[in-house]
């Protein structure tokens, strides 16, 4: 199945708080760069266009666009200049006027899909209203590309979900600050992506950024996972950029079988596992 | 708080096909030498008192005792003798005449929780009855023990629900079976009880075997894991005898609190989970 193989890409950016201007443009370049190296799919980090340590919604408010706006405009030639897809986050001023924490998938056509992070981290509880709506999943000539941002990715209901919406990748925007962990030890975040794709028999390409942004450092812990849950390229856990790029054969993530008895999705018990969501009524 | 750890032992052993009575005196040394090392559980493998690779539903059902039978009795006997809990796997006959791959916790006082494998792997499905009930939860002086068999540990769901049941820890009784993996790369099945610990704040101890069945082998991956998702012992990954121990404050695993916004359960967005389990009406 070689000849099906699909060259993803995730790119692991440093990126300048609050200048839209250099963000896109450093953007731009690691879409090149992916162009070049012959993948169809790119995975830019989370709020890319932005940067993350906001001093308060004041200033996320100054640095949001809508889906209608310069970056994802940018994106979109981006896309139709180079013959690939984008999959990244960006910072979202709504239609609503409340500020989200997206992510989109786009194309030459146009933007697939607008996500809206569901799971919030630390601060951006102040800044961003939550999403309401189930990962999406973008379903793309070379297979389907479910998007979440960041801390969703640690929700194993919500890679779940997923998968079960027909998702052959995750693609994960994330900015994961930097903690500690003993020596020789993956952070868990960087498990939790190998598990939910072991988990789930899907891809995994995580986009996670570099350099210290106002004290806040960073894993770096850009991947790409196989559906059996071992890195195909990555993690690097090095504070610098990068380019990861694997061939990834999407649709062969729809074949769930482990053996003649067991299949990853099939053998979930869902009427035993009413304790995770309310009872409906 | 270093004052309220309790020590954990996770015993792997080899496990005689089809001779129950070695069994048992193979668990009852690896029990004597957990409570040398002042452990107060100890946790055996998957199925210690039968072995694993039966030849089919015959040969189960001949090695097969009910929970009121010779294995759980003998762990009483051992529970009273070293003033410890054993959790452990057996093959049980149930009181319906059905078979099933159970694991108890079983202290001085008797049995107190029997729990049956409830996603059952490969030919285990034209041996055993799977389990209906959720994850048990053990009440214990020093913390609740959250008990659950070998392929249930690789579904998000039911880890989750042992979380949120108040599981401090999963004890995991194992057999699981080696298959290829990169070089330098944890199994996924390790990998998966990692991600079980850190997305869920529990401690993790799984006690898996060693030495090749009827031409089985094993991974050998016992583990004990923090609730940070770190190995606090091992993984074994070694196809020998092991009993690996931690020193672990059990109920430290109750606060999920992550930062001042965050909260490992309390994040969780049960209103947008409706699709892992059938609506109920």
């Amino acid at each position: 199945m070689t000849h099906m193989a699909t060259r993803i890409a995730a790119a692991q950016l440093p990126i300048t708080m609050a200048d839209p201007v250099a963000n896109l443009e450093a953007a731009a370049a690691a879409v090149a760069s992916a162009a070049a190296s012959g993948a169809r799919l790119v995975i830019l980090p989370e709020l890319s266009d932005s940067g993350y340590v906001f001093t308060g919604e004041t200033e996320a408010r100054s640095l949001a666009t809508p889906a209608s706006g310069r970056t994802l405009t940018r994106w979109r030639e981006l896309a139709a200049a180079h013959q690939l897809v984008i999959a990244g986050g960006f910072c979202e001023l709504g239609d609503d006027g409340r500020l989200y924490n997206s992510a989109a998938v786009v194309a030459e056509g146009g933007t697939l899909a607008v996500y809206r992070k569901a799971h919030l981290w630390d601060a951006e509880k102040l800044v961003f209203t939550p999403g309401d709506a189930p990962p999406a999943v973008v379903d793309l000539p070379f297979g389907r590309v479910g998007l979440m941002i960041c801390y969703d990715l640690e929700f194993p209901e919500w890679t779940r979900l997923a998968a079960l919406a027909g998702a052959d990748l995750i693609a994960a925007p994330v900015n994961w600050p930097a903690a500690p962990r003993p020596a020789h030890e993956r952070p868990p975040e960087v498990v939790k992506a190998q598990a939910a794709a072991a988990a789930n028999g899907v891809f995994v390409a995580v986009a996670d950024r570099c350099r210290t942004e106002r004290g806040v450092g960073w894993i770096s812990g850009s991947v790409i996972v196989g559906p059996g849950g071992f890195p195909l390229a990555g993690p690097v856990l090095a504070d610098h950029p990068a380019l990861l790029t694997a061939d990834c054969d999407l649709p062969r993530a729809r074949d769930k079988t482990l053996n003649a008895n067991n299949d990853l999705l099939a053998d979930r018990r869902p009427e035993l596992y009413g304790g995770l969501s309310p009872v409906q009524t």
